[in-house]
């Protein structure tokens, strides 16, 4: 069983496989470079001199030939045509196959940047060029068992994985086929580290990960927000060094937000760095926070105060692990998908605000991590456009401070502190928008003025602000869909009449 | 009182000054810059016009008028051959003068290399060059309050400032001299981390950091190895939050490598990264420690398992406080001196083998630190070239370790795994040597084997190999000084052997 990359081209497939490989200690074997050797020229020109029905048919053969022939540590990336041929598909059933995303936008400038004269016919007409993209879509989601997109930061990249049923092995039949994903070297052991409620849940699936005669080590915390703390941090470091991790070994941080923050920092700083492979099983962390590097814990009263960036080694996403999540873990999730919609715009706001309930779909998933991947690979460091992330954060959390990360889930304040934002914003329409998306979930609109000082919540976004330092940016605000504003002055007493809103 | 660079053409210091400017949100100030414009034509049109007496005339009358209408958040670099003029040294009294160091061979190359034809005749021939350097240095070290070496990494850039009574203030009147040194933005407030040792002895000079009004809070965690754990850290934390700090802040580590290690990594870490300044005022911090951006805690029986890589903002030393240190602390530092100079070679060597007793003159320390600088700049993150630096570690760790870290100082640990090292290298005579240099400093050159394990010692070399796992390299071995050996197998039996020597 090898790792196969199908997508469109200009989707680069070539480079990704390369890296790729390059985890297994391997070069990737590639169609087309295979092709052109075997024709003494290029693609493109065997497509002109003897018409893409005899390419296909050579292509077919070579591919078939390919994968019949590879072995699990091998990475395969095939031209984008070639699983029109109902025989390659039929190939492709006893390996791992991933479809690379990519924007038709990004893949035809990439294909009329690209000056080997390697690329096809078709690449020479945009429209086309969509026609061609909008035509295969389909086929490849279909013969893909999951998605691949490739997160690209100023610290290096990764690859996030996206399919149901990732950790269930091909077929369900726990079959390992964790194991082939790329995600770490292959003499690399996995250490997992969980907490206690998805040990139970999904702990076998982590054994599959990892030399099937040495199941990987699992350290688990105590569930929750209360214990994001140095004390579950040095268990983990204490557990990690027991148990004889070195630094060619990563860990694999199993569960939700508080899991990924606390494993990815205990990563970031065990033997000063190990490498981090996230499989987030809520949705907060499906769409929000396995992506972007940061990690951390909390100090007494002050979320986050210890912490790294640390971009992960990997992502693997199966989105059927959100069944398991409670209605209300769910909808409180969902407000983090309801925030990147708000921020991205477009088709995602669109399909977003349009769907009912709380599930969200694998494309839904995949734009959201896009959505965010985007904005962070643009400002690692939260410099600057990073800081459109906090839209709806600033009131949200200061809720929560207020209310002593109690009485809200972190996405309910959030949901609060959109509406607080498209307040400031002055978009009175989207913010009714907002709230009826909110309230046909279940999701609070109201602050319970009897139990909630205004006041205060006021005074802790001030503080929050100020602890910023000089580059903190005051507000992210948002009069349209996919247009956030970042470092908007926002004067007390508006702020004051925002958050009284959410009381009346 | 302005900052004002000086020293020889190529050494940057037009660079330089622009990137200690931009600290203070200003644009630096250069000397050959406005002599240029007031020319209408290049510098060295100007010696080639009207020879070298007119520009310097012209030079003197526009450097003394600068300094006189300078204010403290200036960065002024001047030509290299204005402190020619006693008239420019005597205004020079009033400010803080820095020489920012160059190598010979270094500025020849990018004088040589610069194409904007603003060089000076000197500049064109190796020889008179040479013979203007070696001249010219004396001038510019007795001009300077202090030398001023430019540290580069992947990570960042820095500066590092190095002479006597830096803390004192200048003429030693305490005249808060720290605060003109250019290491951090001017609205950055310090946070002293340090310990109760060297509080007692220099906390006071900390308080001339910062505002005058608000004199730095400061943090003392108690001395010694033995307390740079996660309890130390946490408490340097929880204070750092208590007492307000913002990301727009810096620590100022005063103290040892133990304080360094921990303060560097609390700052790594706080709100996901504060700048650091260290003060190393210990000579092992001031030669060594000091420099790389290598940050951490210890876990029980497991040293630096926690940590993170975290390049300083700036680094200040003051050669006069090792004058504080007691005898046996002071050659225990001076085995990382010999060390370093045993990897460097040449001059440094020659210097260091020569010396008697232990103190180290402002020259060594800067060697050294360019000597770990030039290394950890081509490998900050251990990959590589960068494991020279263990040379004498991996035995000297494994004695460390079997006696429980109270036996040994580090560095006397140190000077016995480098009689190992040297004796696997099969360099007798240069074993011999450093035999007699650490002898002549009281320094151990023999293991008490009545009370240490020879076999503990191979085991836990074998295990400290192993901990480093797949990437992990075994030994740095070194026949001659200046050429280390890195990734060198050493079969168990010669390990014994070795380690045998110096149980007899």
């Amino acid at each position: 069983m090898a790792f196969v990359l199908i997508g469109f081209m200009g989707a680069g497939k070539s480079t990704v496989a390369g890296r790729l490989a390059r985890l297994r200690g391997r070069s990737a074997l590639d169609s087309d470079v295979l092709l052109a050797e075997r024709f003494g020229h290029s693609v493109a020109r065997e497509f002109e001199l003897h018409g893409e029905e005899s390419f296909r048919a050579a292509e077919e053969e070579l591919v078939c030939r390919l994968l019949g022939d590879v072995s699990a540590r091998d990475v395969v990336a095939l031209g984008g045509g070639s699983v029109l041929s109902a025989r390659v598909r039929d190939a492709l059933d006893g390996h791992v196959t991933a479809l690379l995303e990519v924007a038709p936008d990004t893949a035809w400038e990439r294909v009329q940047a690209a000056e080997d004269g390697s690329e096809r016919p078709p690449a020479r007409d945009r429209e086309a060029f969509g026609a061609l993209y909008a035509e295969r879509r389909g086929l490849y989601e279909e013969v893909a068992d999951a998605a691949l997109l490739w997160a690209e930061s100023a610290s290096g990249d990764y690859p996030v994985f996206v399919g149901d049923g990732l950790l269930d092995g091909k077929d369900g039949g726990g079959d390992r086929l964790v194991t082939i994903w790329p995600l770490a070297p292959i003499a690399s052991r996995p250490y997992g580290v969980t907490d206690t409620n998805v040990a139970r849940l999904y702990g076998e699936r982590l054994s599959a990960l990892g030399d099937p005669d040495a199941p990987p080590e699992q350290i688990a915390i105590e569930p929750g927000e209360l214990h994001k703390t140095l004390a579950s941090a040095e268990l983990v470091w204490r557990e990690l060094a027991r148990r004889g991790m070195t630094r060619a070994d990563h860990v694999v941080a199993l569960g939700g937000g508080v899991v990924g923050d606390l494993a990815g920092f205990c990563a970031a700083t065990y033997q000063r760095g190990v490498p981090v492979v996230h499989v987030p099983t809520t949705l907060v962390a499906q769409v929000d926070s396995a992506y972007g590097g940061k990690t951390g814990v909390d100090l007494p009263g002050a979320k986050n105060y210890v912490g790294a960036y640390h971009q992960p080694a990997g992502v693997l996403v199966d989105p059927g692990m959100l069944a398991t999540l409670a209605p209300a873990e769910l909808a409180a999730g969902w407000v983090e998908v309801l925030k990147t919609a708000l921020i991205a715009g477009g088709t995602l706001w669109e399909r977003v605000s349009a769907a009912d309930g709380c599930y969200v779909d694998k494309r839904t998933i995949l734009d959201c991590a896009r959505t965010k991947l985007a904005i962070v690979s643009a400002d690692e460091r939260d410099g600057g456009r990073r800081q459109v992330l906090n839209l709806g954060h600033t009131v949200g959390h200061a809720i929560e401070a207020v209310t002593g990360y109690a009485r809200y889930r972190h996405g309910e304040a959030v949901g609060l502190g959109l509406l607080a934002a498209l307040r400031l914003s002055g978009a009175e329409d989207l913010r009714a928008r907002v709230r009826e998306l909110l309230l046909a979930r279940d999701l609070p609109i109201t602050l319970d003025s009897a139990n909630v000082d205004i006041e205060e919540i006021v005074a802790a976004t001030a503080r929050d602000k100020k602890r910023l330092g000089a580059d903190g940016v005051p507000f992210v605000l948002l009069s349209t869909p996919g247009e956030p504003q970042i470092g908007c002055e926002v004067a007390d007493d508006e702020l004051r009449a925002a958050v009284r809103e959410l009381a009346s």
